[in-house]
């Protein structure tokens, strides 16, 4: 399959514009798992048990599994593995670097780990962006405004008329087609999104920020105006109960966001 | 100690600008090693014993390590704790995202690999950079303008009058004092190294992109004006032969770019 065919395949297949973010934190845990690395596997492998059906997608954050070193590798190595072949698997990794430094990168995120897709920073240009490109049945996401403060900073500033966030999707939009390279658009930003769909509206927007960031959901699919896209939820679904019936919970949450984002606009 | 103070003692005790990249390539290793991760370690401490009493610090790419998996990652750890306590350790890992995700990168960098100071990716502004000045006893090179040619793509663009990466150094400068932010600026852009000069006189400039990348090392000397800085050597080090003689060659490549780091300007 090229690229994207499996999101648009999964979506199809699910339904579903939810996208389950896996952002494991031994402190967020439910009470009943041993505050310890291996538990995480488990929380994960239960999570996705009680939402494979309601998601398109499962985003994988490195950090989170970084943290715990080789041990922390080996568990989002079987994390992934654990995901059933027909999803959808996000690499959220936000690597880039110089040619040879972020090709040893891409064959991490998809030879190594099988993840179908990654988040790529484009800071360093055409160079650090291209290795990703060069595997036919796989995607990216290159970050275009992300969901939080410090997207101020930078992503905004004015660059000869036009804010750097707009000069990065005019610029690696020529790097690859709408079907294998998408955009990172957070949920905290209806306006740009809405902005951003007159000029971009194949592209497919990856939007997190909903839930503890505080993004709305009416308000982003409003914006988004039916453009393609797939809704990312990490902490709200992950950590819905501390309790014993987290997985029922977090199913719950599922099935609430899912409703939300077929019953909007 | 705190944050860069390892380096300037790492500095004053061996003599030397001289930081080795460790970026380990399969491909590129010497033929005596067998193809596999495991070559890796046993590669990278025979370099380490060959050059410890010529560098002030090691780089360790972590993309290199990475693509090996949770056995990459083991290696990693280990070689981050073969090398001698008084050297100064960089996580070469560019990293950079939403604040409590950064958290966990800084966390993985500092307290699980126990590198000294981390390179980050600034795009995604103030709070994706915050986690990582958290330790005082670490620091830290902001990517200020990168070797690579992918560097104009965004790095130069006009901003309001500035070119991006001027904003960069403009604005992260006020996150942190010298003693524990410093920047990453490519060999391969002299002009623009003596420029930031003018403005930047107390940052710790990380320089690579000597060496394969093509930069060259009297421009760039002359163009630091004696500002504080490390020169970064990766490939032209570790692959200066690729028969068993691979450890001494290195060894002389190191005490070459000494001898030329300490004669120029």
């Amino acid at each position: 399959m090229a690229a994207f065919d499996k999101l648009h395949y999964s979506q199809s297949n699910s339904g579903a514009l939810l996208c389950a973010g896996l952002d494991p934190a031994l402190d967020k845990m439910p009470s009943n798992f041993p505050k310890r690395p291996q538990s995480v596997y488990q929380f994960l492998a239960e999570i996705i048990d009680a939402t494979k059906d309601l998601v398109c997608a499962y985003k994988l954050n490195f950090a989170f599994f970084e943290v715990f070193g080789s041990e922390g590798f080996e568990i989002l190595k079987k994390t992934f593995d654990y995901i059933p072949a027909h999803i959808f698997k996000i690499a959220d990794a936000k690597r880039g670097d110089i040619g040879n430094t972020s090709k040893a990168y891409a064959e991490a995120c998809f030879d190594y780990f099988g993840a179908d897709c990654a988040t790529v920073n484009p800071l360093m240009g055409y160079d650090s962006v291209a290795p990703f490109l060069n595997w036919k049945d796989k995607s990216v996401f290159i970050l275009g405004l992300t969901s939080n403060s410090g997207s101020n900073d930078f992503q905004r500033l004015n660059c000869a008329g036009k804010p750097l966030y707009k000069r990065i999707f005019a610029e690696t939009s020529k790097w690859a087609s709408a079907g294998s390279l998408g955009y990172v658009v957070g949920a905290t930003h209806p306006g740009e999104i809405s902005d951003l769909r007159t000029e971009f509206n194949d592209r497919i927007f990856l939007i997190p920020g909903i839930g503890a960031q505080g993004g709305d959901i009416e308000a982003v699919l409003t914006a988004n105006a039916k453009g393609p896209c797939l809704i990312n939820v990490s902490r709200d679904l992950l950590y819905a109960s501390v309790r014993e019936d987290f997985a029922e919970k977090a199913r719950e949450r599922a099935i609430y966001y899912n409703r939300l984002l077929t019953s909007n606009p």
